[in-house]
């Protein structure tokens, strides 16, 4: 199976059906406000059409104020220079995003001395809301005080940013609502029966989602203030709330979500109040997103969903979501980690990925080169679908406009065959995975698949690029990954299968662990683990916390440690030994990005490969009958995928596999499919490559790719 | 007072009589071997003669091994793969100059499990003395275990150092007996008694040092292994364990001293056990050290200190240092800060300092340039002179080789000729100093004034050459300088003379301060203090522990905060502002030093003069009446030294009198000596420099002056 999702506009009926003809489109989505010619519903084409779920019925977001969807939110922090002190909540936040709900004040909010970490009692504080102030009439002097405070969120985050991005002018504001209250619930469910009645001529539904947004918060220049993908922060209310105490058995205290000011980002350490407020939430939203989805399969009509703007409380990796009985997930396609992220998902149908560019006017104009972004997309994502593949491929935007690109037209035309051949070649089988799994660990697991290091979908951030690259990489080559939390060490100890286990992060963030590395059962598991084989390669600041004379608490499978200064008095005698399996393929210097600083050699069997002002940012160690590798940090680059494909083929003593099916340039990529015996070949580069096919260590042939090239041999 | 001590060898007196006279020297002191002709005694000169208190009787070291100095050592960290485990004590340590102690090794080692800092109970484990290794015989698989031991010191380092660096051969191995056994007391005593009758000709006894050396550790490949210039790990012995436990009320368990392998280096947050213990010995050593200095005295000579080698527990800035008694010290100036070390030492008659180059054959050689090395030390030393001057300077090593370099004799006659203009100028009075104080707050005050974020005298390390930048500058400054640590705030609040704080270090060392910043007093006292007039300078990481929403404690001072990921998903918007009082003299690009990562804009009164990659190198900040200055680092230059003086003119808000007595020249500085109205101009660099000079704010002189140049202008 494979297909194309066509968005559409005011396009002429002759020119959209060559396009749909060369582009192998078979469904078609509707951009706002475009009219469906008749014709196009007699091609007997799948009709996609969006449903914004608790937003379509601005009338109700009107006339219900008291259900709207709220946030908890955290005042700026302001210094007591008088007993008398004023705390002005909305400062720094705009005001037409949201308004302070002051009901029941003294027990939903919190005031909090930040200074001493505790909460300020209710008789030295009230709130004034005509001036929406909190007044605390006994400060500490120079003591630093903040409110946790309930917000409505009077405009919807996702029509709010393309609001202001192009300008809507006077356009209405619409308003979200809370499914989480009885009334509003009903009128959701009663109001999509009634919209599926009506709208026979659709075969999907698109849920744009379901009913929480990411946190989007904007502030008072009418810039982004705040923005996490992954946030929970915007899924509050008193009835949540109160529901949250029933279920979990405990008060949830607004502290729980503001955390500092942090609000539970995923770079946080998760507390368990936390992950408790996660799973209420994604409980009740997978349960509720399951009635609408009934109801949609009630009316023959496939429920396909959104991953992105109001995903949250979905998780696709989460346990609640595959009972939701969605069809198929659709997603923006970023890059590699963001196609696995959709294509992935457990218990869909199929699932869709949409590439870059949107058909906007940002790109597609003289200044913009569509083109290039095309192809480059594209380039990231085949890699990562030759490892699992989406089922279909679309693009959004307004069609009208790429059309005046002939040049774009024929880059999709190729890309939508390249993907349609993929599916003709390989039937549904799977491509050749090396005999051991990768797990990648942190504090998330599974529940953050592909999601690691991540702040916004898909954007590029200096304190992430040299991590995110490690899954960017992972996610074309031929690995079977998988995404664990020190939990599932500490309840089932390792799998059998795990041949590498990578931990890649800052120090005392949810990816490298924190306090979890000085738990005794992870430490001696991962030990016992290596010892007897298994290989362990730490990325950046790998099981970092300072504690009884290590920076680095599995410095001795690592075989390097990280010095905060503290260890200067010691010498560091490093020698840089310069050939090694992990480095043949290096041809030009390593990009380790960020780089490391302070790492130094801790042990006897440490091999450095690479340093900086003799600050290690590559070393293997031999621990026992395993490895451990050691990077600083690793951006995406074909040469450094390459490396990593090195190092856990060598971590894991399985260098002789390697070459089972490689090609000896880092810009060539190869895939095997055993069932139908066909190698896919694929040049991720805008260059000629020369290469050399390697299959079960030999070569077996010699190609020539052009820029982009993918070709296909036949291997018995 | 000024004087010049000659180190002389087998010099031909003729030709020693031309270059004391030209070198203004007063005294002569010998190098080891050396024999005096009796015509240099004749002429009246001050005679210096070495006095090695712990290691001058060697048949005396012979005779009682068991009265040896001794050291807490940590073995190397050994992971239990089996039940049995077996953990070499000499592992990585140079067996020539140590040899474990296993007298009652129950009572004195411990053996902990770092993996969960718990100690190891004594049935647990065992010393095989043949083998010198430690045997659990029940570890926890997969633990980590390390013992801390005793060694006995079988070789002085600095004996140790010269002779493998000299390649000495078989000459004797020197060993340093311990003053703290009642035996080798009072042998030690009655030597210096019997060595002072039979030395009439000696009138300066220069004690090398005391009695214990700063921590140096080598390694098996006779490498340095350990290196802390302000290490007690050297002074330990069975009895000043118990006598620990008599003074303090509580036993001295070897890790207070071992602490967890870091030996309580300066970097490290001072423990109350180790101030304790730090407090104990300083009191030992100076009572003794006072006995004889007393002998000295009553055989009518002088007692003078180096300030080195076996200075532990003399501590020229601790309560017990003036009740020596001592009458000078003596101390090698590396650069302007090792100078003011020496120099501000309160309580003694006297200070010199012995400058760079020694005369050795690895400077003085075909390749060497001790012509150049000698002028940049004098520049970076005269500055610092000018604030706070030595009475007397000198030099080391061999003069019969420094006199075949005829120019480098030259420049000491100009170098000597300015020292002397310098106190036939200024009188002993003291130069003009800014009309506030400038604090330098970190865990250690007073105590190591001139000595912060230091791991080996005067070397560079990548790791604090950003800090110790800063002190370098203040060296050299017209501002009274004093260093106060948290329980003087806590006990004293901060002192009215006091208008600058500085906080300049790595984050959770003594430098920057850690937990200290959690505490309520420290914080509420300097937030009143900056918000009623005060400046507060933080550079690197000052006030930083993560607590509470932010990394900073003091970011409201400061005006910043540095982010480490948790506040990725806050958006940071700033804006450079180019034109600012602080950034006048800036002519070329400011050197951050390592600079700093994440630092971004927290507050609405932050003006941010530097960044990098959207990182805030340098802002400042309005604070109530008062001032914050953030510096990401500043490594020692001309420029930086008057960024930092512009700073803390700023900070402190007084930028009207930064031009009292001022040159508009960064590489050219000057000083006033009110009470005798003389004016030093002075400029530090190699090449010509043309500057105006202010005086009250106006241009007074226009001067030329040549590479080092400097002169003195009589000023009203």
């Amino acid at each position: 199976m494979s297909g194309f999702t066509l968005p559409i506009d005011n396009v002429e009926y002759e020119r959209l059906r060559e396009v749909m003809t060369r582009w192998h489109a078979d469904a078609i989505r509707d951009s706002d406000g475009t009219k469906l010619d008749d014709r196009i519903l007699e091609l007997g084409l799948k009709v996609y059409k969006t449903y914004l779920t608790t937003r379509n019925d601005q009338q109700w977001a009107k006339d219900h104020k008291e259900e709207l969807q709220q946030l908890y939110m955290m005042s700026e922090p302001t210094i007591a220079f008088h007993k008398y002190l004023i705390i002005d909540l909305m400062k720094g936040i705009f005001k037409e995003q949201f308004k302070v709900n002051p009901k029941d004040y003294h027990r939903y909010w919190q005031v909090i001395d930040r200074t001493t970490g505790k909460e300020v009692g209710h008789e030295k504080w009230f709130y004034d809301d005509e001036k929406e102030v909190v007044v605390l009439v006994d400060a500490i002097l120079y003591h630093e005080y903040t409110v946790n405070f309930l917000m409505y969120q009077i405009w919807d985050p996702t029509q709010m940013y393309n609001h202001l991005t192009n300008d809507w002018g006077d356009r209405e504001h619409e308003i979200p609502y809370d499914m989480r209250h009885p009334l509003t619930n009903s009128h959701i469910k009663g109001y999509l029966n009634e919209w599926l009645s009506e709208h026979p001529e659709v075969d999907v539904v698109r849920f744009t989602t379901f009913f929480y947004h990411f946190t989007l918060i904007y502030n008072e220049m009418k810039k982004e203030k705040f923005v996490d993908w992954f946030g929970y922060s915007s899924t509050l209310s008193h009835e949540a709330i109160q529901a949250f105490e029933k279920a979990k058995g405990y008060p949830l205290k607004a502290e729980y979500v503001v955390d500092e000011g942090y609000f539970n980002n995923p770079f946080r350490i998760p507390t368990k109040e936390f992950l408790d407020f996660l799973d209420f939430q994604s409980e009740f939203v997978c349960r509720e997103a399951k009635v609408l989805v009934d109801m949609t399969h009630d009316h023959k009509k496939e429920a396909m969903m959104f991953l992105g703007d109001n995903w949250i409380g979905t998780e696709p990796y989460g346990k609640y979501f595959e009972a939701i009985g969605i069809d198929s997930v659709v997603g923006s396609v970023g890059n590699g980690t963001t196609l696995r992220m959709i294509s992935d998902i457990p218990g869909v149908k199929y699932t869709e990925g949409r590439f870059l560019p949107y058909f906007f006017p940002d790109v597609f104009c003289e200044e913009g080169d569509p083109v290039t972004e095309a192809k480059e997309n594209w380039i990231q994502g085949r890699r990562a679908i030759m490892q699992s593949s989406l089922d279909r491929i679309g693009y959004g935007g307004y069609l009208s406009l790429a059309l005046q690109f002939p040049e774009f037209v024929d880059v999709v035309e190729r890309i939508s065959n390249e993907f349609h051949t993929f599916h003709e070649m390989v039937q549904g089988t799977k491509g050749y995975k090396a005999p051991f799994k990768v797990a990648i660990l942190n504090c998330f697991g599974k529940l953050r698949s592909w999601q690691t290091n991540q702040v916004a979908h898909a954007l590029w951030y200096k304190e992430i690029y040299s991590y995110v690259g490690v899954l960017e990489a992972l996610s074309g080559m031929t690995f079977d990954v998988e995404f664990i939390n020190f939990e599932d060490i500490k309840q089932n100890g390792i799998s059998e299968e795990i041949g590498i286990m990578i931990n890649s992060g800052d120090a005392m963030t949810a990816w490298s662990g924190g306090k979890n590395w000085l738990d005794e059962t992870v430490i001696t598991t991962i030990r016992e683990w290596v010892y007897n084989g298994g290989g362990f390669i730490g990325i950046g600041e790998p099981t970092a916390i300072q504690h009884q004379g290590k920076y680095f608490q599995l410095f001795d499978v690592l075989g390097v440690d990280k010095d905060i200064t503290y260890g200067l008095s010691y010498r560091k005698y490093h020698e840089l030994t310069k050939e090694h399996f992990i480095l043949e393929d290096i041809k030009t210097e390593i990009d380790f990005g960020r780089g490391m600083r302070g790492v130094f050699k801790k042990g006897e069997h440490t091999t450095i490969l690479a340093m900086d002002q003799n600050d290690i940012l590559l070393s293997v160690n031999e621990y026992g009958r395993g490895r451990g590798v050691y990077i600083a940090g690793l951006p995406y680059s074909a040469q450094n995928a390459r490396l990593l494909q090195r190092a856990i083929y060598y971590a894991a003593h399985q260098e002789s596999e390697l070459m089972t099916y490689y090609v000896d340039s880092c810009e060539v990529e190869c895939t095997y499919f055993p069932e139908v015996k066909k190698l896919a070949v694929y040049n991720n580069s805008f260059e000629v490559q020369e290469a050399q096919i390697y299959v079960r260590g030999e070569v077996k042939h010699r190609v020539t790719l052009n820029e982009m090239d993918l070709i296909w041999l036949d291997v018995e």
